[in-house]
Protein backbone atom coordinates (compact mmCIF):
# COMPACT_ATOMS: atom_id res chain seq x y z
CA UNK A 1 0.00 0.00 0.00
CA UNK A 2 1.18 3.72 -0.43
CA UNK A 3 0.48 5.09 3.32
CA UNK A 4 1.00 8.70 4.28
CA UNK A 5 2.59 8.85 7.77
CA UNK A 6 2.44 11.87 9.71
CA UNK A 7 5.10 12.92 12.43
CA UNK A 8 7.74 11.41 10.40
CA UNK A 9 10.43 12.39 12.59
CA UNK A 10 9.21 11.78 15.63
CA UNK A 11 10.44 8.97 18.98
CA UNK A 12 7.22 6.89 17.46
CA UNK A 13 6.80 7.93 13.28
CA UNK A 14 9.94 6.82 13.03
CA UNK A 15 9.23 3.61 14.40
CA UNK A 16 6.04 3.23 12.83
CA UNK A 17 7.80 3.75 9.50
CA UNK A 18 10.64 1.46 9.30
CA UNK A 19 7.70 -1.25 10.30
CA UNK A 20 5.84 -0.47 7.29
CA UNK A 21 8.35 -0.43 5.28
CA UNK A 22 9.95 -3.52 6.36
CA UNK A 23 6.40 -4.64 5.85
CA UNK A 24 6.49 -3.45 1.75
CA UNK A 25 4.51 -0.96 2.28
CA UNK A 26 5.87 2.54 0.23
CA UNK A 27 6.08 5.27 2.79
CA UNK A 28 5.28 8.85 2.36
CA UNK A 29 6.16 11.49 5.20
CA UNK A 30 5.19 14.38 6.64
CA UNK A 31 6.60 16.16 9.22
CA UNK A 32 7.09 20.27 10.17
CA UNK A 33 10.60 19.37 10.57
CA UNK A 34 11.79 16.60 8.22
CA UNK A 35 9.71 13.92 5.83
CA UNK A 36 9.44 13.89 2.13
CA UNK A 37 6.34 16.84 2.76
CA UNK A 38 7.43 19.57 5.53
CA UNK A 39 3.77 20.33 6.66
CA UNK A 40 2.06 21.32 9.91
CA UNK A 41 -0.92 19.42 10.15
CA UNK A 42 -2.27 21.59 12.69
CA UNK A 43 -3.11 24.37 10.04
CA UNK A 44 -5.66 22.98 8.06
CA UNK A 45 -4.60 24.49 4.95
CA UNK A 46 -1.83 22.60 5.02
CA UNK A 47 -3.58 19.00 5.28
CA UNK A 48 -5.42 20.79 1.65
CA UNK A 49 -1.85 20.57 1.17
CA UNK A 50 -0.12 17.41 1.90
CA UNK A 51 -3.24 15.71 -0.03
CA UNK A 52 -2.87 18.22 -3.06
CA UNK A 53 1.15 16.64 -3.49
CA UNK A 54 0.40 12.86 -1.77
CA UNK A 55 -1.25 11.51 -4.52
CA UNK A 56 -3.40 8.87 -4.49
CA UNK A 57 -3.38 7.15 -0.97
CA UNK A 58 -4.05 3.86 0.39
CA UNK A 59 -3.64 4.59 4.56
CA UNK A 60 -2.95 7.47 6.38
CA UNK A 61 -1.40 6.60 9.68
CA UNK A 62 -0.57 9.79 12.23
CA UNK A 63 1.86 9.73 15.07
CA UNK A 64 1.81 12.93 15.94
CA UNK A 65 0.25 15.63 18.46
CA UNK A 66 0.81 18.27 20.46
CA UNK A 67 -0.18 19.05 24.13
CA UNK A 68 0.60 21.77 27.12
CA UNK A 69 1.59 19.62 30.55
CA UNK A 70 0.56 22.25 33.25
CA UNK A 71 -1.66 21.94 36.06
CA UNK A 72 -5.16 22.77 35.64
CA UNK A 73 -5.66 26.34 37.60
CA UNK A 74 -2.17 27.24 35.28
CA UNK A 75 -3.61 26.24 32.63
CA UNK A 76 -5.05 29.11 30.46
CA UNK A 77 -7.83 28.42 27.85
CA UNK A 78 -5.37 29.33 24.99
CA UNK A 79 -3.71 26.07 26.25
CA UNK A 80 -6.47 24.34 25.97
CA UNK A 81 -7.14 25.08 22.44
CA UNK A 82 -3.59 24.69 22.01
CA UNK A 83 -4.38 20.92 22.82
CA UNK A 84 -7.09 21.23 20.52
CA UNK A 85 -5.73 22.17 17.33
CA UNK A 86 -2.53 20.36 18.18
CA UNK A 87 -3.88 17.21 18.95
CA UNK A 88 -7.71 16.64 17.69
CA UNK A 89 -8.60 19.06 15.14
CA UNK A 90 -5.28 18.15 13.14
CA UNK A 91 -6.38 14.43 12.80
CA UNK A 92 -10.05 14.96 12.09
CA UNK A 93 -8.89 17.40 9.47
CA UNK A 94 -6.65 14.38 8.18
CA UNK A 95 -9.77 12.51 7.94
CA UNK A 96 -12.00 14.88 7.01
CA UNK A 97 -10.03 16.08 4.44
CA UNK A 98 -9.18 12.56 3.30
CA UNK A 99 -12.63 10.71 2.75
CA UNK A 100 -12.94 12.05 -0.15
CA UNK A 101 -9.42 11.83 -1.36
CA UNK A 102 -7.89 8.45 -0.08
CA UNK A 103 -8.98 4.83 -1.61
CA UNK A 104 -12.39 3.28 -1.41
CA UNK A 105 -11.51 1.21 1.19
CA UNK A 106 -8.35 3.24 2.77
CA UNK A 107 -7.89 3.55 6.51
CA UNK A 108 -7.24 6.19 8.80
CA UNK A 109 -5.12 5.26 11.78
CA UNK A 110 -4.96 8.46 14.64
CA UNK A 111 -2.28 8.59 17.92
CA UNK A 112 -4.70 8.84 21.22
CA UNK A 113 -2.84 8.06 24.85
CA UNK A 114 -3.12 6.37 28.33
CA UNK A 115 -3.94 9.89 29.63
CA UNK A 116 -7.56 9.72 28.27
CA UNK A 117 -7.57 6.95 30.85
CA UNK A 118 -5.22 6.75 33.48
CA UNK A 119 -4.54 10.59 34.07
CA UNK A 120 -1.67 12.32 35.39
CA UNK A 121 -1.30 15.16 37.07
CA UNK A 122 -0.71 17.94 34.85
CA UNK A 123 -2.16 15.70 32.10
CA UNK A 124 -5.83 17.35 31.83
CA UNK A 125 -5.40 18.98 28.52
CA UNK A 126 -3.37 15.56 26.89
CA UNK A 127 -6.25 13.45 28.20
CA UNK A 128 -8.91 16.16 26.79
CA UNK A 129 -7.29 15.62 23.48
CA UNK A 130 -6.98 12.24 23.65
CA UNK A 131 -10.50 11.32 24.89
CA UNK A 132 -11.58 13.75 21.73
CA UNK A 133 -9.96 11.70 19.39
CA UNK A 134 -11.49 8.29 21.05
CA UNK A 135 -14.52 9.27 20.42
CA UNK A 136 -14.18 11.05 17.41
CA UNK A 137 -13.20 7.26 15.93
CA UNK A 138 -15.76 6.07 17.12
CA UNK A 139 -17.82 8.10 15.74
CA UNK A 140 -16.41 8.47 12.24
CA UNK A 141 -16.02 4.41 11.47
CA UNK A 142 -19.97 4.16 11.41
CA UNK A 143 -19.95 7.26 8.45
CA UNK A 144 -17.02 6.40 6.40
CA UNK A 145 -17.01 2.92 5.67
CA UNK A 146 -16.26 1.03 3.96
CA UNK A 147 -13.00 3.43 4.52
CA UNK A 148 -11.68 2.20 7.74
CA UNK A 149 -11.21 4.54 11.37
CA UNK A 150 -8.99 3.16 14.17
CA UNK A 151 -6.98 4.66 17.14
CA UNK A 152 -3.59 3.49 18.91
CA UNK A 153 -3.72 4.70 22.25
CA UNK A 154 -0.28 3.69 23.92
CA UNK A 155 1.15 4.22 27.40
CA UNK A 156 4.77 5.23 28.23
CA UNK A 157 7.71 3.77 25.88
CA UNK A 158 10.26 1.64 26.81
CA UNK A 159 12.65 3.79 25.14
CA UNK A 160 11.04 6.84 26.73
CA UNK A 161 11.44 5.34 30.47
CA UNK A 162 14.20 7.65 31.32
CA UNK A 163 12.80 10.88 30.30
CA UNK A 164 9.02 10.27 31.34
CA UNK A 165 9.03 7.22 33.60
CA UNK A 166 8.68 9.48 36.66
CA UNK A 167 5.18 10.53 35.45
CA UNK A 168 4.09 7.04 34.93
CA UNK A 169 5.03 5.18 38.31
CA UNK A 170 4.11 1.58 38.41
CA UNK A 171 3.24 1.58 35.14
CA UNK A 172 3.90 -0.90 32.90
CA UNK A 173 5.58 0.53 29.54
CA UNK A 174 5.22 -0.77 26.11
CA UNK A 175 8.09 -0.82 23.78
CA UNK A 176 8.10 0.85 20.46
CA UNK A 177 8.38 -2.44 17.80
CA UNK A 178 4.39 -3.02 19.84
CA UNK A 179 3.31 0.28 19.43
CA UNK A 180 4.17 -0.50 15.02
CA UNK A 181 2.55 -3.61 15.31
CA UNK A 182 -0.44 -2.12 16.47
CA UNK A 183 -0.40 0.55 13.82
CA UNK A 184 0.44 -2.58 11.23
CA UNK A 185 -2.54 -4.30 12.81
CA UNK A 186 -5.13 -1.09 11.68
CA UNK A 187 -3.92 -0.89 8.47
CA UNK A 188 -3.67 -4.23 7.04
CA UNK A 189 -6.69 -5.40 9.25
CA UNK A 190 -10.42 -5.09 8.58
CA UNK A 191 -11.10 -3.57 11.95
CA UNK A 192 -12.87 -0.10 12.24
CA UNK A 193 -13.93 1.92 15.22
CA UNK A 194 -11.37 0.41 17.84
CA UNK A 195 -8.76 2.33 20.03
CA UNK A 196 -5.72 -0.09 20.31
CA UNK A 197 -4.83 0.56 23.55
CA UNK A 198 -0.92 -0.49 25.00
CA UNK B 1 -25.95 24.28 49.93
CA UNK B 2 -25.86 27.50 47.31
CA UNK B 3 -25.35 25.55 43.49
CA UNK B 4 -24.99 27.51 40.63
CA UNK B 5 -26.98 25.94 37.70
CA UNK B 6 -25.52 26.57 33.80
CA UNK B 7 -28.16 26.11 31.28
CA UNK B 8 -31.61 26.95 33.29
CA UNK B 9 -33.79 27.56 30.66
CA UNK B 10 -32.65 24.17 28.76
CA UNK B 11 -35.15 21.08 29.46
CA UNK B 12 -32.52 19.48 31.42
CA UNK B 13 -31.43 22.77 33.39
CA UNK B 14 -35.37 22.87 34.40
CA UNK B 15 -35.70 19.83 35.49
CA UNK B 16 -31.96 19.78 37.67
CA UNK B 17 -32.98 23.33 39.05
CA UNK B 18 -36.75 21.96 40.26
CA UNK B 19 -34.80 18.62 41.98
CA UNK B 20 -32.22 21.01 43.46
CA UNK B 21 -34.49 23.55 44.95
CA UNK B 22 -37.08 20.87 45.94
CA UNK B 23 -33.90 19.01 47.91
CA UNK B 24 -33.23 22.75 49.81
CA UNK B 25 -30.96 23.98 48.04
CA UNK B 26 -30.22 27.52 46.87
CA UNK B 27 -29.50 27.52 42.75
CA UNK B 28 -28.35 30.32 41.15
CA UNK B 29 -29.29 29.94 37.75
CA UNK B 30 -27.34 31.16 34.57
CA UNK B 31 -28.14 31.42 31.04
CA UNK B 32 -27.58 32.75 27.86
CA UNK B 33 -31.07 33.64 27.12
CA UNK B 34 -32.92 33.62 30.83
CA UNK B 35 -31.97 33.20 34.89
CA UNK B 36 -30.96 35.00 37.44
CA UNK B 37 -27.66 35.72 35.47
CA UNK B 38 -27.29 35.99 31.81
CA UNK B 39 -24.34 35.10 30.15
CA UNK B 40 -22.83 32.70 27.59
CA UNK B 41 -20.28 30.25 29.13
CA UNK B 42 -18.66 29.64 25.71
CA UNK B 43 -17.09 32.94 25.97
CA UNK B 44 -14.05 32.54 28.67
CA UNK B 45 -14.25 35.95 29.80
CA UNK B 46 -17.94 35.96 30.88
CA UNK B 47 -17.58 32.68 32.63
CA UNK B 48 -15.09 35.20 34.61
CA UNK B 49 -18.26 37.88 35.22
CA UNK B 50 -20.42 35.08 36.32
CA UNK B 51 -18.47 34.06 39.01
CA UNK B 52 -18.15 37.40 39.69
CA UNK B 53 -21.57 38.07 40.64
CA UNK B 54 -22.21 34.66 42.28
CA UNK B 55 -20.34 35.26 45.16
CA UNK B 56 -19.45 32.04 47.25
CA UNK B 57 -20.64 28.93 45.83
CA UNK B 58 -20.48 25.17 46.96
CA UNK B 59 -21.55 23.06 43.78
CA UNK B 60 -21.58 24.30 40.03
CA UNK B 61 -24.02 21.91 38.07
CA UNK B 62 -23.59 22.26 34.41
CA UNK B 63 -26.53 21.03 31.97
CA UNK B 64 -25.77 22.85 29.04
CA UNK B 65 -23.42 22.37 25.52
CA UNK B 66 -24.14 23.13 22.10
CA UNK B 67 -22.75 21.31 19.34
CA UNK B 68 -23.61 21.15 15.22
CA UNK B 69 -24.96 17.79 13.72
CA UNK B 70 -23.40 17.37 10.26
CA UNK B 71 -22.27 14.91 8.39
CA UNK B 72 -18.25 13.94 9.16
CA UNK B 73 -17.94 15.41 5.09
CA UNK B 74 -20.37 18.15 5.06
CA UNK B 75 -18.20 19.61 8.64
CA UNK B 76 -15.96 22.29 8.53
CA UNK B 77 -13.10 22.91 10.88
CA UNK B 78 -14.59 25.97 12.22
CA UNK B 79 -18.28 22.96 13.34
CA UNK B 80 -15.23 20.96 15.66
CA UNK B 81 -14.03 24.79 16.60
CA UNK B 82 -17.62 25.51 17.80
CA UNK B 83 -18.08 22.48 19.54
CA UNK B 84 -15.11 22.62 21.67
CA UNK B 85 -15.71 26.36 22.40
CA UNK B 86 -19.88 25.52 22.91
CA UNK B 87 -19.57 22.15 25.04
CA UNK B 88 -15.51 21.68 26.11
CA UNK B 89 -13.58 24.60 26.74
CA UNK B 90 -17.03 26.70 28.19
CA UNK B 91 -17.27 23.51 30.70
CA UNK B 92 -13.42 23.81 31.16
CA UNK B 93 -13.75 27.26 32.15
CA UNK B 94 -16.10 26.44 34.47
CA UNK B 95 -13.84 24.49 36.21
CA UNK B 96 -10.80 26.23 35.98
CA UNK B 97 -11.88 29.73 36.93
CA UNK B 98 -13.75 28.40 39.52
CA UNK B 99 -11.59 25.85 41.24
CA UNK B 100 -10.21 28.79 43.59
CA UNK B 101 -13.55 30.59 43.85
CA UNK B 102 -16.13 27.66 45.27
CA UNK B 103 -15.84 26.27 48.54
CA UNK B 104 -12.95 24.01 49.91
CA UNK B 105 -14.59 20.64 49.50
CA UNK B 106 -17.17 22.32 46.44
CA UNK B 107 -17.59 20.34 43.68
CA UNK B 108 -18.58 20.40 39.58
CA UNK B 109 -20.61 18.29 37.78
CA UNK B 110 -20.34 18.64 34.01
CA UNK B 111 -22.94 17.47 31.27
CA UNK B 112 -21.46 14.96 28.39
CA UNK B 113 -23.74 12.20 26.44
CA UNK B 114 -23.93 9.09 25.19
CA UNK B 115 -22.66 9.77 22.05
CA UNK B 116 -19.39 9.80 23.42
CA UNK B 117 -19.51 6.18 22.99
CA UNK B 118 -22.46 4.92 21.02
CA UNK B 119 -22.49 7.79 17.85
CA UNK B 120 -24.91 8.02 15.76
CA UNK B 121 -24.67 9.86 12.02
CA UNK B 122 -24.37 13.37 11.79
CA UNK B 123 -23.06 12.77 15.63
CA UNK B 124 -19.19 13.24 15.43
CA UNK B 125 -18.85 16.68 16.90
CA UNK B 126 -21.08 15.81 19.70
CA UNK B 127 -19.15 12.98 20.00
CA UNK B 128 -15.74 14.13 20.42
CA UNK B 129 -17.00 16.94 22.76
CA UNK B 130 -18.14 14.15 25.10
CA UNK B 131 -14.78 11.94 24.93
CA UNK B 132 -12.62 15.44 25.95
CA UNK B 133 -15.35 16.65 28.82
CA UNK B 134 -15.13 12.87 30.20
CA UNK B 135 -11.47 12.51 29.85
CA UNK B 136 -10.99 15.85 31.10
CA UNK B 137 -13.41 15.07 34.04
CA UNK B 138 -11.21 12.35 34.58
CA UNK B 139 -7.87 14.33 34.57
CA UNK B 140 -9.27 17.06 37.05
CA UNK B 141 -10.55 14.89 39.61
CA UNK B 142 -7.00 13.99 40.25
CA UNK B 143 -5.42 17.11 40.34
CA UNK B 144 -8.61 19.32 42.61
CA UNK B 145 -8.96 16.82 45.55
CA UNK B 146 -11.04 17.89 48.31
CA UNK B 147 -12.88 19.54 45.67
CA UNK B 148 -14.60 16.87 43.22
CA UNK B 149 -16.08 16.83 39.68
CA UNK B 150 -17.93 14.54 38.18
CA UNK B 151 -19.56 13.78 34.74
CA UNK B 152 -23.38 13.00 33.86
CA UNK B 153 -24.12 11.26 30.22
CA UNK B 154 -27.51 10.70 29.70
CA UNK B 155 -29.07 8.85 26.48
CA UNK B 156 -32.07 10.53 24.85
CA UNK B 157 -34.78 11.89 27.02
CA UNK B 158 -38.12 10.04 27.46
CA UNK B 159 -39.25 13.91 27.34
CA UNK B 160 -37.65 14.24 24.00
CA UNK B 161 -38.39 11.36 21.86
CA UNK B 162 -40.76 12.75 19.98
CA UNK B 163 -38.15 15.01 18.65
CA UNK B 164 -34.90 13.11 18.96
CA UNK B 165 -36.20 9.45 18.96
CA UNK B 166 -36.14 8.78 15.23
CA UNK B 167 -31.94 9.48 15.99
CA UNK B 168 -31.71 6.90 18.53
CA UNK B 169 -33.25 3.52 17.16
CA UNK B 170 -34.05 0.77 20.31
CA UNK B 171 -32.19 2.91 22.28
CA UNK B 172 -33.93 3.02 25.70
CA UNK B 173 -34.57 6.79 26.68
CA UNK B 174 -34.14 7.94 30.42
CA UNK B 175 -36.63 9.96 32.32
CA UNK B 176 -35.68 13.55 33.00
CA UNK B 177 -35.88 13.10 36.90
CA UNK B 178 -34.03 10.08 36.72
CA UNK B 179 -31.18 12.26 35.00
CA UNK B 180 -31.80 15.42 38.10
CA UNK B 181 -31.20 12.04 40.36
CA UNK B 182 -27.55 11.83 38.65
CA UNK B 183 -26.99 15.73 39.38
CA UNK B 184 -27.96 14.95 43.09
CA UNK B 185 -25.42 11.96 43.42
CA UNK B 186 -22.62 13.63 42.42
CA UNK B 187 -23.72 17.09 44.43
CA UNK B 188 -24.50 15.13 47.79
CA UNK B 189 -22.32 12.57 47.55
CA UNK B 190 -18.99 12.19 47.35
CA UNK B 191 -17.23 10.33 44.58
CA UNK B 192 -15.17 12.19 42.04
CA UNK B 193 -13.64 11.34 38.80
CA UNK B 194 -17.00 9.69 37.75
CA UNK B 195 -19.24 9.34 34.51
CA UNK B 196 -22.62 8.63 35.86
CA UNK B 197 -24.01 7.23 32.12
CA UNK B 198 -28.05 6.96 32.13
Amino acid sequence: MKILLIGATGTLGTAVGKTLSVRGHEVLTVGRSGGDLRHDIADPAQVAEVYAHAGQIDAVVSTAGDVPFKPVTGMLPEDYLSAFHGKVLSQIELVRQGVPRIAERGSFTLITGILAHEPIPTGSAAAMANGAVEAFVRAAAIEIAPQRINAVSPTVFTESLEDYGDYFPGVPPVGLAEVAQAYVRSVEGAQTGQIYAL
